[in-house]
């Protein structure tokens, strides 16, 4: 019961995406896709589907590893960059990160360090991507979107967002239905800003749960007691989910102005 | 007749601008806020209007020079952080920006890197940001932001702006209000982004036509001919504007996403 309120059709929601991505770069008259590939589901999901869109010439797959990436991520990022065909670059980002943390004087939190390693990554893929004339493809979520679980400007600094509708658990789905290796379609969710990042240390609950509670109180409209039952957690679980998404309101929209 | 449909209440706006400031600085329980200091009329309105918001001692600003930045620029910079008496850095942004561009294989267009120096100033101020609990303040105003005159997730990555609602005419009207030197109220627009670079290379008129195009246009909702009456220019000019607009629409919303 409690999982169906995530059910969806995924041959369905793929045609809508390949549709979506077409639309986006033709409209912007863009010569094609620049992903980010971490080895991770969710950049692996956009990959593919930006290949199935736009043809393996037109997409551009960059690999960004940090000294702290996991071998096995860009192994992973290689074995289907690869297996596409698309083009590929693999440029690390330590010394750059390093680089711009380096020369200030304030004592800088390893919240800090990390944002500035997404941040270096929205560079470089905007650097390839105003080169070549194409657009930078986001990797985001749903669930991490509603949680706002990601940097500002950085991995939420792109210019389309083919998955951002889809919850985690979602893409998993998805990604099984595109036949991408169960090692990445399962593998657990990180952002590998830091060693050992993984989100289950900064998020509430696991996605599969998050994911219901997420889907409960943003599209069924449904009450924090109702969420909690529905996903089998805590009503405190459901608060911090409902605090993380009020304080992270600032990461979803323009920056506020006067008018 | 023309110039009078950018009149406005200049010292009603400050009032209100630093009340704004002081808002969203309190809503995001943030302690301060960080401003990079180029030298020009809008980060020195933007600076000083900070100031008197939040006090010295909660302002951080940061020169962030490229190898082509004017001496003068920096000097201007520096002599207003020191007016205001507030904490300053410099930290030269070159060769940051040559780490991210020089790995790529692509042919790198002028375009490409003027972009990447804009996007490590972005990287630099949240790094300041985010390890002080600051918030970033945006310099951009309503001039470059209805051309789209800006980098996207460069300088137009930010947290909040205080002068987005003023076209480039008024920052100029306010910059002498607020008591700034007249080389910098008066100061040639230039984003600075390669040798030489001047803003009215690239847009189609200087911006005291320029901004009564646009008044007549987004505010006063008149026809291209009557916007190019007011404002002198020819119905080409007014044109180009609007193909401007239209072009960097992308730029003044968060990325596309299905639902």
């Amino acid at each position: 019961m409690a999982a169906s309120v995530l059910g969806f059709d995924v041959a369905k929601e793929t045609d809508r995406i390949i549709s979506f991505v077409r639309e986006v770069v033709t409209e912007a008259s863009a010569k094609g896709a620049v992903v980010g590939l971490s080895g991770g589901v969710d950049s692996a999901v956009v990959g593919s589907l930006c290949v199935r869109a736009l043809g393996k010439d037109k997409v551009l797959g960059l690999f960004m590893p940090s000294y702290h990436t996991p071998k096995q991520d860009m192994e992973d990022a290689r074995f289907l960059a690869e297996g596409w065909g698309i083009r590929a670059e693999n440029i690390p980002i330590s010394s750059i990160a390093e680089a711009i943390s380096g020369p200030a004087r304030v004592a800088g939190t390893k919240l800090a360090r990390a944002n500035v390693e997404a941040r270096v990554r929205m560079s470089i893929l905007y650097y390839h991507a105003n080169s070549l004339g194409y657009l930078v493809a986001g990797t985001g979520d749903r669930s991490e979107s509603l949680l706002g679980y990601f940097t500002k400007w950085g991995d939420g600094g792109v210019d389309f967002l083919p998955i951002a509708h889809l919850y985690k658990s979602q893409v998993r789905v998805l990604a099984e239905y595109l036949g991408l290796p169960p090692g990445v379609a399962r593998k657990p969710a990180s952002p590998q800003l830091w060693p050992g990042h993984k989100a289950s240390d900064e998020i509430p609950a696991d996605y599969d749960k998050l994911d219901i509670v997420l889907r409960c109180l943003f599209d069924l409209k449904a009450n924090p007691a109702k969420a909690a039952r529905e996903a089998r957690v805590s009503v405190g679980v459901v608060n911090r989910v409902l605090e993380m998404h009020r304080k992270t309101q600032h990461k979803r929209t323009m920056p506020p102005s006067l008018t």
